[in-house]
């Protein structure tokens, strides 16, 4: 059996594609922007630098943005990971002067004006990070080869050929406990990924899987969600939390256990701070997330989290010409004293406005402060339930969840994939169905300790 | 830097995952099937037997069905991997007395009517071998190492990865020989996945790629097709393989190479029979299958290719309780002397067949012999373009590149499916574009000699 740890391989990956190569950017006359990453931060930036006088060089260990906020539908059967991906190069197809790289950047040297990537070092004149966070195991690597994160496509897809494959597995087992561990499931965090994650699963529970598996008994799934704080999504208000926690408790049977922790892990065996025993082979993690650091930056720069710390304008602290955007970028104001968010909206608004300042730095003119807009937040829970909170305004039920479906179809990436996804929603909503369920990965991660 | 071959992974997965476990396949009154494949022969079968006094014990070493003659735009990233699969639990969902097993059929042992799994060992009443074939690296295992082979949807991610992989590098290096090995494409076989591949990879370098790779020259990426024999499309008629040979180079300037054989390759080189060297870092294996020959049937069973000797109702030779279908079958007759083409009409018709027969032995009466109707054959060659032979009648260009969409849109299975893969063609066709280019797997086969 091979043991791998997927972000692990694909960075040796990278390495040995490179090899001996050169970076082959082409020098102009046009100043450089070099952008790490291309998450909703660094599409933003990009789209409205196109075609000003610039030069910008795109890094991204992916050749493809994703659509995190849909991650979860991924895993949990109900879309292609196609759909909620977008080809970088294809994205900015158009643009002249415009470079795509993919590769890894491995460290920035401020004091030559410099980065060190997987393919060569490359000059620059300004450098935006946006390479956002990664799960936070809160430094327990033994946790960190046991559980499922859930932040790229490929562990989406990891951690649905293993609900699969467990469930497989259930079939062929006498022993009553070895099969409760196959078919629970333990979601740790109880925000909104946790939360939606926690009703998709419910959702498979109750339409999908008995007709798959008519051998199993379904009864016997138990979905746990656990929650450090004494609610959940805590970024939202306290009725919206507790809504939330209405309709995952009586619709779909999800044991929530707030003000508990996950205290150790075994594989097989969960053990939680209150004393509690889950026998289960499959603890999926979102109980948050680091920043993805880059060796080079000053110590005083990095805060909590692992976020950089910027003025109001996204300049890292003691730089002219470095930025930090979107969620690995810590701005603090009156209104924000541990930083915005780490959202999209957040992102996408950073990125936009950097580049209208980028612009304003070449003209020599003064650069506009950020203002966060705050749109609101939501998070679905199956089907015709959600939550939301816009412009101060909070929904529940059916209407939240339309206005959820509406918004992130919205936010897709190509109109292509809005109508694949579209397509997929309605057609897992009238037949109760999901069309993905298909074991494809070569490998599993093996979690098994008997 | 991890080494896999992929399909090796897979089987080393399904031996961990099962462990010690139990078949638990109930024991009723009703004479059991156990069918070994769910391929075309398989499902027709298990459809037609469906809501029959018979028990049935499908096995696969995959949870869905692969719809292979469209792997071939999975490698090229016209179509998502999950639209040319089906879950083939979702499949057989409402039939009574039907059970899935995911796993790996290892021996059979017709003395005492059983076969042994890497789940276990489970009795039979009649064993049905439909597992089809496999590539065919002619016993070269340091070729089997080297070459990317399209019979598996994984395989089909492999190759889609490795070509747009290799476009990243070739953009990094500067040597033009090491460049152009990146770029270059040598196919092997000129059968009808041979063909295919080739104009479909044509199709890409015209319209897809040059839009992503600006940097590139795509005048440098040269696209070899090596067939051993004299002509293409050896199944069709001379004329059908003039006209594929014509669109192949007239159009998209594949070098088609007749009379040749790839007798050499280092992962960097190829040497042909006629002297010629290649550089390429993808050659792509299309050149012939082999039967996936399972152990446990006397040798004088298994003829030319590892394919199973049956008799005119698919019978294994000698057993009564026997029978093999599809690929893996050869009825020798006096219309086919070496059995019957291994294409997906047999199998479905040798499949519907034996399900008659099965259930004309459970009354005791006379089995049908099997007749093939040949409905024809076809194949396409990028846009607007393909050949075709139905009923005796040779259709080309335009009407039979349409008559070819229709046809596969008929067989792909389920509705969703259907509706998914026509929306992609309609849109790849009035866009010119591909949408699923993504890097998407974490590793990559590492193929590379320097």
């Amino acid at each position: 059996m091979q043991m791998l740890e997927p972000s692990l391989v694909h960075h040796a990956d990278l390495q040995s594609i490179h090899g001996q190569t050169t970076m082959s950017i082409p020098e102009t006359h046009l100043p450089r922007v070099v952008v790490i990453g291309g998450g909703f931060a660094g599409i933003e930036l990009i789209k409205k630098l196109a075609n000003k006088p610039l030069q910008i060089v795109l890094f991204d260990r992916h050749n493809y943005h994703t659509f995190q906020p849909l991650l979860y539908q991924v895993a949990t059967a109900g879309l292609e990971p196609d759909s909620i991906a977008g080809p970088l190069r294809k994205l900015f197809k158009n643009i002249p002067n415009f470079h795509f790289r993919y590769g890894l950047v491995t460290a920035i040297h401020p004091e030559r004006n410099t980065i060190s990537t997987s393919i060569g070092e490359l000059r620059y004149d300004y450098l935006v990070i946006a390479n956002g966070t990664k799960t936070n195991y809160f430094g327990n690597q033994k946790l960190a080869q046991l559980v499922f994160p859930l932040k790229q496509l490929h562990q989406a897809l990891d951690l649905r050929s293993h609900l699969l494959q467990n469930l497989e597995r259930a079939l062929l087992v006498k022993d009553i406990d070895e099969q409760q561990s196959l078919m629970d499931v333990v979601i740790v965090g109880g925000g909104p990924t946790g939360v939606e994650v926690a009703g998709a699963l419910g959702e498979l529970k109750l339409h999908v899987l008995p007709k798959d598996y008519p051998e199993l008994d379904f009864r016997q799934m138990d979905i746990h969600l656990i929650e450090n704080s004494n609610r959940l999504l805590a970024a939202m208000s306290e009725q919206s939390g507790q809504k939330a926690y209405q309709y995952l408790t009586e619709r779909f049977k999800v044991n929530v256990w707030l003000n508990t922790r996950l205290v150790d892990y075994d594989g097989r065996e969960v053990t939680l701070s209150n004393g509690r025993k889950i026998l289960s082979r499959t603890v999926i993690w979102a109980a948050g997330v680091i920043g993805n650091l880059i060796e080079g930056l000053p110590n005083e720069v990095i805060t909590r989290g692992n976020r950089i710390l910027v003025n109001e304008f996204n300049q890292v602290k003691g730089f002219d010409n470095i930025f930090a955007i979107g969620d690995i970028a810590c701005m603090i104001s009156e209104a924000y004293p541990n930083g915005h968010p780490q959202l999209a909206p957040v992102a996408m608004q950073q990125g936009r406005l950097l580049a209208d300042n980028l612009l304003r730095l070449l003209r020599k003119k003064a650069l506009k402060p950020f203002y966060y807009f705050d749109k609101g937040s939501m998070a679905t829970i199956g089907r015709n339930r959600a939550v939301a909170e816009i412009a101060g305004i909070r929904i529940q039920g059916l209407f939240a969840w339309m206005v959820w479906l509406f918004v992130h179809l919205l936010y897709i990436i190509g109109f292509r994939n809005k109508l694949v996804v579209l397509m997929n929603w309605v057609w897992n909503y009238f037949t109760y169905d999901r069309a993905t369920r298909l074991i494809v990965r070569p490998f599993v991660k093996e979690k098994m300790t008997t």
